[in-house]
This record gives C-alpha cells, structure tokens and sequence, in this order.
C-alpha cells in the first residue's frame, strides 16, 4: 500500500450541499456539480509536481486531455514560477503524482447531444507523506474535458510555499449537465471581433462548462464574412480588414472542436438573421442589389425575386461545408413587411399570389426552412415566426424566445422545442441586468409536464454587439454568463434559492479560480460589481480595494 | 541575377518625410524613422511566403530574432489563415523570401544607452517575379529587434490574396531613436496586476518603442513584493493570491529581457516611493510597525529609528540581486513630515539633532541616496527633492519632473540630468488628456544650450494605478502612450508640428498594424476616439461604425 501508483479508497466524510461551513471547507467549483463529497479536515494537502501527468489508454485522447490540462495548470498559476514541492512536503502534505483518465468510447466525433458525464475522484493519502493519484472516468472525451475543468478548480496556488495544492481531499464527484444546449451569442455584424478575441471567448466559455457559441455573424450593418458562391457578399464587410475568410471560419471551429485549444466543446449555430430581417446582403449597397425591394427601401430582400432563395441556397450550401452542427439560425425577428407592400413591383406579386404582407413573411420563412431542411439542417428561428405561424413551421424547428417569458410554455405546449434567452434576464448587452438576474432566471419556469420539460433544450446569454467590441467583450460577457452557465449546468434542487447564498463562490470563480479566465478577466467592471456586493466598497469610491478576500483597506485616496 | 539569393539594389525612388502622397503611398510606420525612402509605384508587390525566414551568422542572436518575429507575423495576420503565395503570383508579384540580418557585435549584455541603430533594406526585384530578400544591419540585437518591429509594420494581410504582402518596394530605412530613455510606469500598489498583464503590456511597448518600463511595485495601498530579508513585509499585499514572488519578478525580468517573449528590451527602474511618501512597508499594520512614528500616524517612516534605514538597506540589496539596471528609483515626492514633528519620541531627536521637519525629510532622502549608491545603483527621485535641496543630491541623480514644465530646465541647468513627466501631459491616469497633448509634449521645451539638453534623458508616460485594472489597464495606456512614444523616438525636425497630420498613421498603428498589439487594443476605447477624430461618428451615436478607413454607414440603430 506504500506504492506510488496506488489508489486510495477512503471513505467520504462529509456531504456538501450547496454553499456549507467555514470559509476553509467552502466548495469553491462553478458551476455546482451534481454531486460533490470532499473530506472534512483541512489538514491534509496533496502538493503537485511540475511532472504532474494525465494519462489514458488512448494516445490521441490522452493529448487532447494533456494539452488541455497543461493550460489549465498555466492559468491556474497565473504564470507565478512554481517549484517543485517536494522540499517542501511537510507531515500533512502528500504528492498527489497525476491523473488517470478513462474514456470509455474513443469516438471523438462531437454532437449537438453528447453525453457529458464524468466522475473524478481525488483519495487521501494511506499514510501522511504516501504519493497519491487521482483517476477521471468519462463516456467521452468531451465528459473528460469537463472533469479536467473541474480538477482544475480545486488546485489552489499556494503563493507561500510556491506550489499547486489541493485541499479538503478525499474527493468523489459525479457530474453531468441538466441541459445539453447551454449557449452564448456574440454578433460580429455590429462590431468585427479579430480572431484571436474570438478564440478567448471560446476559451472562457468552457470554464464555466457552456457548450454552444451562437456565431451572430452577419447582419444589416455589415457582412463580415467570404461567401464563395457569392463573392460579391463581404463587399459589405466595415473595411479589407475586417473580414473572415472561410479559412477563418474554419480556423474558429477547429479552435472550438479543441484539437487547437483543447478545451471548449461547442456546437455551431450560424445565423442568418439578414435573411428576412436585415439588407446584410446589401450592406452599404454593395454586394447584390437586385436583392432589394427597391433602391430606397432595402428590406426585407425581395420576396418576389427567386434570385433571393438562390442566394440563400448558395450560402447555406456554402455553409453546411464548414459549419457541420445539427442546427442553422435562420432568424426571422423584427420583420416589417412594408417594403414589400409599398414597392409596385412586389405589391403586383403578392396580389397576384394572394398574399399580404404578413403571408408573404410566413411564405419566406418557410421557403428558407425547406432549404436550410433540403441541406440537412435543423432550424432554429426567433419566436416571432413561431408567435405569428407556429402551426405551419417545420417540426425540426426550435424556437428561439427573446422577447420575455412565456413563449417557452406555448412552443413545447405545441410539441416544439424551444430555446430560453428572454431580453430582460439573459441579454448581456443589458447592462443594467444584474448577475443575480442571469442567476434566477428558470427556463423551465411554469412548465410542469416533464415531456414538455424535456423540449426545452436549454438557453442562450446574448452578447448583442451594438456597444461593445474588441477591448471590452469579454469584460462585458463575464461573470454574469457564469451565472447563467450554473443555472444551465446544476440541477434544480441543488441551485441557490437566493443568489446571495452563492456570491462568494462566484466571486472566487471570478477571482481566485478566474486564473483559469482570460487574465484581463480577473478584475471586469462587473466583476468589481459582484465584489461590491460581497464585501468592500465600490472601486469608485476606494479604487484599490483587493478582492482576495481580506478585510478591504481604509486609507482614503491618494493622488499618486 | 535570377538566383533566388541576390539582394538586388535598386535607385530610391522618392524620399518622403511625414505624412505624403495619396492613400496608397502613404508611410504607415510608427513611431516614424529617422530616414526613410521607399518606392513610388504601388504597382510592385512582394508576397511573403510561409516559409519566410530571418537569418544571421550568429546563431544565438538568430534564435531571438526568429522568435521574435514569428510572434510579430502572427500579430500582424491576425489568426488569418495564409495561403502559400506562390499560386497567387502574377506579373506584378515576387517573392520576398527572407531577411538576412547582420548585427556587429555579438555582445547581448543589455545595459541603459545601448546602441538601438538599425538599417533595413528591400529591394524590388530586378524583373517581375524574381524572388528577393532583404536585409537588416545594426550594431546589437536590440538595434535589429528595432529593425524587425518596423518590418513587420510593412507588412500587409491582404485579405483577397490571404497572403501577407510588402508594398512600395524598395524600401532604405535608417533609424535610431531620439532619446535613450523612453519610458512606460505601471503602478501594481493600486491595482495588482497579474504576471501575464504585466507581460503584456512589456510586449505592446515594444511596438512604440518604448524601453523602459518603471515598474511602480509598492506605495501606501499595498506591498505585493516579496523581501527576502524582511518576510513581513509582503503581508502588506491585498491578499494572498495578489503577491509577487522573487521568482515572479525575475521572470518579469526575463521576460522583458526578451530571452522568452523576444521583443522589448526594457531597462528595469524599481520605484521605492512608499521610503519618505507613505507608509508602504506597514501597509494595513502588518509588517514592521516599529517604522511607524506611531500607531496613529504612520508616515514618513521613522526617521530617528536606525531600523528604518537597516530595512531600506535589506530591500536595496535584494533588490540588487533580481534588478540588475543603472537606477533605483528612491520616489521622495508628497512628504509631510507632521507625523514627525508631532510625535514626541521623534520630535526630541529632531531637536537633539538640530533638524526641522524639511531638515529631516532632506538628510532621508540623502541617507537613502547614500545606501543605494553603496549598492551600485544611480537614483532617481521625484522632483521635489530637487525643488528642496537640488544642490545637495547626489550628482548621480536624475530627477523626474511629474509637477509640470519647467523643472526640466532648471535640472539641466544645475548639471543633473532629467526625466520629463509633466502630470497634464504624460499622466495616464488622466483620461480627459488626450493624445493630441502626448504627442505634443516637448521635453526640450526652452532647453537650447546643445550640452543641457543632452541631460534631458528622455521622458516618462506614467499610467498610476488608482482608476484602472487588469481589465482596463491597456485599453487605457494604447494609443495615447504611441503620441508620446514618437515625440520620444523620432528626430525633432520630422515629428508633426500639428497633430492632426499624423492622425491616420496612428489611427493606422492602433488598427491596421494594430495586429501586432495585443489584440484587445485593436479596438479600444481610447482608439474609438482617436478613430471618431478621423472620419467617424463616436460609437456612442453610431455604434457599429468600421475603423478601416471605409466611408462610414449611415443606417440608424436598431435594437437586435
């Protein structure tokens, strides 16, 4: 029992529920798993080598799993040079030497639908001073990648005697999603957001375990991206400069299928909004302007014209090469019609086809239903499409609720999926929307019948890119994603019934594990929102209040 | 002369100085070079293929330099996907198939004053579609690390092409700086900032040029750092995770030394302002409260306390060991010595030692003078002391102006040399200073005698600490530390008499070649400003305006 690669049994101690006890023994994992047992004494510390290794049966997963933990560990330091522990190891710290991971279906392919389970169990050393290993099983390689993530959460840089430690062991923990569709939209029509950013938002969200970037790409005020049917297209881009090449799109999915970054498992939704909502086709009068009603009234695109499908069957031919997930966004909200029925022209159609305005909206998005279908797809539109004829959609549509709560009870009611992201809770660009709201938000709220429970796939936090860009997205997405990721992520009975019970472990999340962040996340404005509400006052007023949790300082301000 | 190899030479074309020509001939390289001359036809491009690679005789400064640009070409591209050229090239195109760097003395030592001279030439090829290279000379790595930021501001991603081209060859650039000391202060006493900011903010300076970075590590607010000697003394940080460990100021050390992030070179100054200004060293009563006058008044630390200079004397010696450049900044600035006066026990040492409270705040500043010196270091100190006692510091300090103008002349004129810092103009924390007035700072302003103004040694930006954090730190210090960081480097007679007539090239430097900044300023707010000055309506009104230099859209705002 004194060999280094022995696993440990020891009997759980200590059932956590929720936020518990001393600020020592506080879960500090978000989101809240399933289910977590940890020991009780805070005694017992296993330090981690600089050789720390994860290791599985499988070569191609195991680096995969490598790479990513390797991240995460850099994160976790914060780039604070870190020794090795073994000068270190005293009578209550053990070695904890590495991981073991088990992944019982080798297939990596990813899927709207996979299954995300893991359990990862950390022992306590036999004796004082054994070297001990802790061991990850997963059904896939995507479940693995979670319980990494949640490792990763319970390592804590010690800055004293400079190594990685982790406290409060034996742990077991049992973990799955409630909901497999846990999204974030962000909008690269309104401002261009270079690559790079792109791909640190990709990276954040799989710390807080969401799984579907909603990529808002085009739009009425630009058109960002190549269109090789139609090459004509980004002419509507804002410059030269600010375009995504299909190389680039392929490039974002590849990051987000983590053979790149190694971590986020996300499913592409591409939306099309321009379809019916917006002239994105003919931004700035470019492009293709036989699109256009007319040259002074622009949208919606000509639904008299069959040059209009054609050019939506071109993009979505073109897009079902790069973007392989099982849903496309066909958008479908905000749609005024007058341009069709002021334009002589399309009038003279739509009387001839014995259409009005709001029939002929129907007849388009169903027309482009049927493509994106023809194409293998299934359809997510905005919920005007299901409040306006929710009877005629394809049944492979999921409805998509922006417009506030409600819709989600009618669309399952009618036997549609649906997907939760109503304005005044789940809207990023609503700054005044606080985190606790994002945190409260139910999308199963009034929906008691556990088949219709089942249609709601999950939810979607919108990062609308009207007033933010570049330098201040991911300031502005985090930490109140986080709290909708919970929400979307912990089973019900275990959510805090008052956000209040879970500040502290957000702000740890945000702080202390916020390592695991993008760095300039560390500190966000709403990040110095949340601190204020836990305890010191708001940097306005005491700019240098520290965040780790001490007693705030009291010194008023200097001018340096 | 068909070899891929030659270096062909060919007339320069037209020489341009600032701002000239139509768009497509304009120079966009900032800070702007001493000498330029490139060719006049934009119809000659050179591609830059894949493969391109930068070579010199000696391997280990080779080593650098590639590393170094590699990470400049994939700032510049963006995360764009490149295409090898060569099935793009057509008449008017050549590959440019590496830079050949020469550099004269192997000599690595970094030390204040190195020679940061360069010369880089592209050639255009002697016939369309012959393959070229260019070639960079200086006298050390730091001079050629020069030369390679102002090639990669050269280079231009074409977006149709998808490959990375050199336009308006040839190119005969000859550049050194105007000032040997052009610096960047960040202030980790307000905010804690962690390592990676820190690093990234030494890697953006380098794309202005800029080579010193003040690191402001300690003041009243918090103590981050640890003192080997005084272990207590880091208990003043806001928390355990905000510290910085010895081995973490090293690696800042390395990383600026560009072994690791392979660009800036800077030359490290300490701050140590909390020895007469505030009460750093007890920071919330921990530490060593025996510095203090007494518990209820706590700064300047005790003057008659023999302690008070033994610690100063343990922190300058670790300091020693970890910052190995030519000054140790001794701060000396805001004193109020009524906390001496006042308190009884050091008040009866004042009288026994003939010394009023200025007395005594001069033979501080002077004793702290006299144990740095005995350490090796050359001081630093606010301008105040000199306001004091200019004319009994030691000759071997440089004073920092911050106060406003004019103390730069009076220093010069009394033989000390001199930093230019005045607060309404290069204070960052300023944030209605706008970057025209950066630009615009004179540091020779009524310095006329040649021998004076050699003691001005350049200038300072000076981002304090109190308003801004990781989240916000860059996005506050880019573009306006650019105005300043060309006022530093490009010879007087070149630098615009009117700001205004360099706004593109800089707008150009924050979004265009922006690439090669961390790619969260490529948009930031401060540059939304800049970018409103140029052609633009302010986001605030137009949120979704391109910054490419494309006509500006005109649609109206829509909600999403």
């Amino acid at each position: 029992m004194d060999s280094a690669a022995v696993v440990v049994v020891v009997q759980v101690v200590n059932v956590v529920k929720g936020s518990a006890g001393n600020n020592e023994l506080q879960i500090q994992i978000w989101p809240l798993p399933k289910d977590v047992s940890h020991g009780s004494s805070s005694n017992v510390v296993l330090s981690i080598p600089k050789d720390f290794h994860v290791s599985t049966k499988h070569d191609d997963v195991s680096g995969i799993l490598r790479d990513a933990f390797s991240r995460l560990l850099s994160l976790i330091q914060l780039d604070h040079a870190v020794y090795p522990p073994t000068h270190f190891l005293n009578s209550s710290s053990s070695l904890l030497l590495g991981l073991n991971v088990v992944v019982s279906s080798i297939d990596q392919e990813l899927r709207y639908g996979v299954d995300e389970w893991y359990k990862l169990s950390i022992p306590s050393p036999a004796h004082l001073g054994n070297p001990v290993y802790a061991s990850l099983e997963a059904k896939t390689v995507y479940g693995a990648l979670h319980g990494l993530q949640t490792f990763s959460q319970l390592c804590r840089f010690n800055v004293k005697t400079k190594t990685l430690e982790v406290h409060m062991v034996p742990w077991t923990i049992i973990d799955e999603p409630r909901f497999s569709y846990r999204g974030l939209l962000i909008d690269t029509s309104r401002h261009y957001l270079p690559l790079p950013v792109i791909k640190e938002v990709i990276d954040s969200m799989s710390y807080a375990k969401l799984n579907v970037l909603h990529w808002h790409i085009v739009d009425s005020q630009s058109f960002p991206l190549e269109i090789p049917s139609y090459p004509k297209l980004w002419n509507g881009a804002y410059s030269e400069s600010e375009r995504y090449t299909i190389e680039d799109a392929k490039e974002i999915i590849f990051a987000a299928m983590l053979k790149d970054e190694g971590l986020t498992y996300w499913l592409k939704s591409m939306s099309q909004d321009m379809l019916v909502h917006a002239n994105g086709l003919n931004v700035r009068g470019i492009g293709y302007p036989s699109l256009w009603p007319s040259k002074t009234c622009q949208e919606p695109l000509d639904v008299s014209n069959e040059f209009t499908f054609k050019v939506i069957s071109g993009i979505l031919s073109d897009f079902r090469k790069i973007f392989k997930f099982k849903f496309v966004h066909l958008g479908g909200d905000e749609v005024n019609t007058s341009c069709w029925t002021t334009t002589p022209r399309i009038n003279k159609w739509l009387r001839e086809h014995g259409m009005n305005g709001s029939e002929a909206y129907e007849y388009f998005v169903l027309r482009a239903q049927n493509i994106a279908l023809s194409y293998g797809y299934e359809i997510v539109n905005w919920e005007e499409t299901f409040n306006n004829f929710g009877n005629r959609l394809s049944r492979k549509t999921v409805v998509h609720n922006w417009l506030g709560g409600g819709v989600a009870k009618k669309a399952v009611a009618a036997g549609l999926r649906c997907i939760v992201s109503n304005q005044d809770k789940w809207y990023l660009d609503h700054l005044d929307a606080e985190w606790q709201g994002f945190y409260s938000n139910e999308p199963l709220a009034n929906i008691t019948n556990p088949n219709q429970q089942k249609l709601v796939i999950g939810g979607e936090v919108c990062m609308w890119g009207e007033h933010i860009d570049a330098s201040d997205i991911q300031q502005t997405i985090w930490p109140r994603a986080a709290a909708a990721a919970e929400r979307l992520w912990t089973p019900y009975d275990k959510l805090a019934k008052d956000p209040k019970e879970v500040t502290g472990r957000l702000a740890h999340f945000s702080f202390t594990v916020s390592p695991a962040m993008p760095h300039h996340l560390v500190s966000s404005i709403a990040h110095r929102e949340l601190t204020y509400s836990i305890n010191c006052t708001y940097r306005g007023a005491l700019p240098w209040n520290g965040w780790g949790g001490q007693p705030c300082p009291t010194q008023t301000m200097n001018q340096s």
